[in-house]
């Protein structure tokens, strides 16, 4: 039978005795591994590679039929059930869990159960590669290496032990272009993702999501069909964005108050806006102020608006979606009651305890030692979060703030990786998801203080002239000459266009740097005869979808929380998203080891993730509104003085108090509503009501709405939902029916 | 056997052959009906019993062990497994449905597999009481008496057409005191929940929830276990709402304020309330206004943020409860995949198609044409509640409003019932559930229309003196004496406790007024000696569990959204459903005919209500705060003028402007800030800034703490949790276990 999974270790060539003497446990432990294998039905075939320095070791493993199918009972695989021609519906294949095939009592008489299910009758293409890999992955899993109470079992720990170097399932067919361009009739699934998912060429095509999910399994195929949903909703997102944006060049051009700024000559003198500055001109900030006003209109509001409920309705649509193909892939309630311990868990946990559920006994680390440990964790992120909040607001040039923050994210994660581990936490999905807090906790205030910060604190608290407030003897920052929102949009186009370019180069060119491909190309010209095991010890580790699923939140993030100073980021977050998807796409399909394939019903903790962001948006786009922008000064000039906004910048700038005129010899303008004493208008609390009220009125009529579209969006649509009742009434129907032909 | 179902009809003594004549298709339908139950099997036993007027036929049903087993399998009953001494737990139920016993094949080969089923041993007692019910209620319901075709389909559309005048199982032994206060060592089960249960003196205890569900099935014990449930979370409540109102109490004594209104004698002349008022001195108010200060002061902030938060919690750990009911009664994963369309629609549909689900040809009302009816319905609902809501303002006399709150109920659910039965909707579920939505939006607007009109709107725009606005002519209607959160304290004392009295005086007495009973008075001296069935025909029919549950809802609503007004409302309401829990327990075990047992795995559409009605006392206890209480005016003068608060008094009232004391001759003062030229002062919009950032602070903390109990609480506590997790592989080992032995 066909070999399936491959084990790799490496010794050195020369002194093999001496290897052998400096890890004995390890020597012991692989061939106690080997064995166990071999006694549990496995076929073994070993092959080595001699390199110049070392021999390369691989050991080619496959299941026969009887091991596969007692596996596949185990562990719940899922195959098409035969239709009986006696039922009523014609054409459907009914899925149910493959329930009976032990492997002691796989004879003739009991073929029958086995015939019930589609497909039976050929037994090479029965169970399909993935399952097959599963079945594999599951027995190297659970075979014990050593003793079972001190966790000494399953292949994950000894590569993390570095008895084995490597432990990975074959691809299929190699997919250099030229190998197979010819025969293209009859392609191999590799070869179908290659050409029809993994090239530039595909841009305008859908994913073939049922192909990759045949291949990778349905975690991965979930990230891409959540990749490609996201990009699909970006579409009217970045329309309508860029259009606010070109209607804002129209406005700008009929604008009164940016006419009556950039004709203003010397008449508004600014007062400095720090200590060493000089004095300047209001009328020559003209060309921000009107770069300003592209995106500070009213547009802006309705884009806001629209954007926190794309936000919203995205992510309904999205738990749809995804219980459409979590329905189609027929793995919607899949669950895992009996997740494994991680290795590391296993190897660290100080004592063992019966599971209450399997009754087995099993490492164990004490409930309440772990939540102190969490407690700990939870306060060393606070720590480091605050600290580095207020290192990161200082630096808020804007070049310089993007090498901090993408600095600050590899120390982070490596951080979180140590809490993480440290916490012990017994599964690996546990662990994954406090890995995945931790992380976005970090990268959330890394990547969105800054802009947080610009947005509502700067130029705040800054005082008035004669009267500046300072802070550790040193003056509040201010804004910019055009205003906070200007610095915001800039740093946020610095961050975000900044952050995916060299995100995208990154991954381009990074594969081809790697020292292990390096190292093999000294051996390029044997490698187009190597053998497919080889060819894939080439290729790089799949590290898992975190930190692809990392940059699509935060990107998320940008283009919802802070739309209203960038209405174009839905426009770059769609091109980068497009090009993105094939880059993935590239990655999995050639240079990648083919990950084992794991089930899932949905793209887990994300999900909360997004909506935390999607709610996070509502707020703050109401809160730049009433704040940042000048649409509600705008809207209180124009009811209460002049609709045309004639005089309107005047009526923004504040003279300086009379005592600093006193003591300069000179007055000058500064923005702000503030009389000639310093004391706020009472203007000032006119404005600061209506915008409190706008940001209620925003935050419950736009909450409101998203509820209402909660509600009348079903979670499950309805065509699924009748297939899922029509399943399971023909499920039943097909046991009454069973029980009564017996 | 035993019989359990009961069918009725009733016939003129005297004139029986014209009676015929009156209704052949009665007669023909009720006899066909009656052939084919005893076609499938039932028992039936006729008695007739003689009325001085009419003759009263009662035919007894029954169904044999084979019916049982057959229809047990049909309509997925559950029984528990026999645990087999090979499988490893000890001691170990496990619930798994009754999977195998067809009416055809149930001879002695196949036994065995009844056999696997606790308790299989014993005919008589292997189905409960309320599972024979059920299987006799699915009999009856699926018999046809006509064409199927036509939906001329089960028993409740012939008793919907009065062609039996009535169909119940029959209660066990009657629980009359006298009867078994004896012989109390072997109670039957209604006697047991007569005892312990349903007598006042139980006061104290819990309730016996196991024995309810026993008797009257899931969907009741539900009820009555989130009944209870919520009054136990009532105590915590009560007891701060009254602590807070005590400190009141010491809070009103050391009051400066309260004692300079009280001391200020002739110095407040206020302007007059309306129209043909009088002027008034602002100290005849003293009493009124420390009244008030018993429940307007900082600890009313400190409650309405504790009610709130309560109100989430509580519906948080209700959920976990409602789950480990569920879970113990083996109800969690029911799902009516297969609902039967309702009576009246299988009666009204104008056409026919296939069921999607089941393929079978059945009565169907296009979608489209539903959706326009609906849509229409919402329109009506709409008018009709904002038609009365202007009305019920203009009423806000409180005990007449009252009256006429209740009056309107009536006609409100009557109008509803024609809506919902014109929407046709196909199942019961969904036609309660749209029944439900209904009453319920009629109600919320009804109950609580006049306290928010008290609360956020009466008194706000009234203009000042010399420039009152007018509406249609009319003065606007200004708050009394002593304010509008005394006014609206008022509203809710009256409603709130009105409406508990006069309902609970009602549940009192009209049983004991119904005319059926009356006329039954006059058989009174045979009622002792009476057969049981007679004895549960005279009972009242059971109308469901909606009014109950309505009333405990609009109650939740009183005293989560305007418990800033009345923080003795949680009291009240404890004392009333302290009450309330014995009468309805009394009114189910002795009034009630037995209801058909129905399953359910939580209270439906009333938990999205309550969670509807605790986000709304959210928002309203942040406004009434702000803005009706004088919580923030205070807060703004100990910070801005004086500390202890001196003085208060008078920066309330402003004086009436100049053009009113010159038409006038005098001056006066009234509530507001403004100027002696009617403008607002620049305290007012500093006011306003505050309250507004009071509410958004408010929403937020709340919403934000309320989301952290959400996310630590989960919906299933841990020991269920692991309990479903140890079931579930219990079952898969017994199944792989069972496969290998066979």
């Amino acid at each position: 039978s066909r070999s399936d999974f491959v084990l790799v270790w490496e010794e050195p060539r020369s002194m093999q005795e001496e290897s052998m003497g400096v890890s004995p446990a390890h020597h012991r432990w692989r061939e106690e591994f080997l064995k166990r294998l071999r006694h549990s039905g496995l076929l073994q075939e070993q092959k080595e590679v001699l390199q110049t320095k070392k021999r390369i070791c691989f050991v080619l493993l496959s299941a026969p039929w009887s091991v596969l199918c007692y596996y596949a009972e185990e562990i719940s695989l899922r195959v098409p059930l035969q239709v009986q021609p006696t039922s009523s519906a014609a054409v459907l294949t009914l899925s149910s869990r493959l329930t009976a095939c032990p492997l002691s009592s796989f004879q003739d008489q009991q073929a029958g159960e086995v015939q019930t299910f589609l497909g039976s009758n050929n037994k090479d293409t029965f169970f399909k590669t993935t399952q097959r890999h599963q079945v594999l992955y599951e027995i190297l899993a659970r075979t014990p290496y050593g003793l079972v109470k001190n966790g000494e079992v399953g292949v994950d720990r000894l590569v993390n032990e570095q008895v084995f170097t490597a432990a990975y399932p074959l691809h299929e067919v190699r997919c250099t272009p030229r190998a197979w361009s010819e025969a293209a009739v009859s392609l191999s699934l590799r070869q179908i993702l290659y050409a029809y998912w993994a090239q530039w060429s595909c841009w305008r095509r859908y994913q073939p999501l049922d192909h990759i999910r045949e291949y990778f399994g349905e975690k991965i195929a979930l990230y891409f069909a959540w990749l490609g949903f996201y990009t699909g909703w970006l579409l009217p997102a970045s329309v309508v964005g860029t259009v606010i944006f070109l209607i804002g060049f129209w406005l700008v051009a009929t604008d009164i108050p940016a006419n009556e700024l950039c004709g203003s000559g010397n008449s508004f003198v600014m007062c400095p806006l720090c200590n060493i500055c000089s004095y300047w001109n209001y009328s020559s900030i003209c060309v921000t102020y009107k770069a300003g006003l592209l995106f500070d209109n009213g547009g802006t509001v309705f884009l806001s608006v629209f954007m926190s409920l794309w936000a919203i309705t995205f992510l309904e649509y999205w738990k749809r979606t995804c219980s459409s193909l979590s329905h189609r892939w027929d793995c919607s309630d899949f669950q895992d009651i009996e997740e494994r311990p991680r290795p590391e868990f296993t190897a660290m946990a100080p004592m063992t305890m019966r599971n209450p559920v399997t009754g087995a006994e099993e490492p164990y680390f004490p409930e309440n030692k772990r939540f102190n440990r969490t407690l700990t964790g939870c306060m060393v992120i606070i720590i480091m979060v605050s600290l580095l909040k207020s290192s990161i607001a200082s630096f808020s040039g804007s070049v310089l703030n993007l090498l901090v923050i993408l600095l600050l994210s590899r120390i982070y994660t490596a951080l979180a990786h140590i809490l993480t581990r440290w916490e012990m936490h017994r599964t690996q999905t546990k662990y994954e998801d406090m890995f995945i807090l931790k992380v976005f906790v970090f990268q959330f205030v890394n990547f969105y203080s800054s802009p947080v910060y610009i947005a509502f604190f700067k130029g705040r608290f800054i005082g008035y002239p004669g009267n500046y407030n300072t802070l550790f003897g040193v003056r509040n920052e201010d804004c910019g000459a055009g205003g906070c929102l200007i610095d915001l949009a800039q740093e946020l186009l610095v961050i975000m266009v900044g952050k995916q370019l060299i995100n995208n180069i990154q991954e381009f060119i990074s594969p081809k740097m790697n020292p292990q491909l390096k190292e093999a190309g000294q051996e390029a010209q044997r490698q187009e005869e190597a053998s497919p095991w080889e060819a894939d010890y080439q290729l790089l580790v799949c590290e898992g979808l975190f930190s692809e699923y990392l940059e699509m939140v935060i990107q998320f993030g940008f283009i919802t929380i802070f739309v209203a100073a960038c209405p174009l980021a839905p426009l770059f977050a769609l091109i980068n998203n497009w090009v993105e998807v094939r880059l993935d796409a590239q990655k999995f399909v050639t240079e990648y080891r083919r990950p084992v394939v794991e089930r899932a019903q949905d793209i887990g903790i994300w999900f909360p993730i997004l909506q935390f962001i999607a709610h996070m948006a509502v707020l703050s786009n109401a809160f730049l509104i009433a704040f940042t922008s000048s649409f509600v000064p705008r809207l209180y000039y124009r009811y209460t003085r002049d609709s045309t906004l004639s005089g309107f910048i005047n009526f923004t700038l504040a003279t300086s108090p009379l005592s600093y005129q006193q003591q300069h010899n000179t007055s000058c303008r500064y923005r702000g509503f503030r009389d000639e004493n310093g004391e706020y208008l009472p203007e000032y609390f006119h404005l600061l009501a209506i915008q409190l009220g706008f940001v209620i009125i925003f935050e419950h009529v736009v909450f409101f709405i998203g509820r209402l579209i909660d509600l009348m969006v079903p979670d499950v649509s309805e065509e699924v939902e009748m297939k899922i009742k029509r399943e399971h009434y023909m499920a039943k129907e097909a046991l009454a029916e069973n029980q009564v032909s017996k």
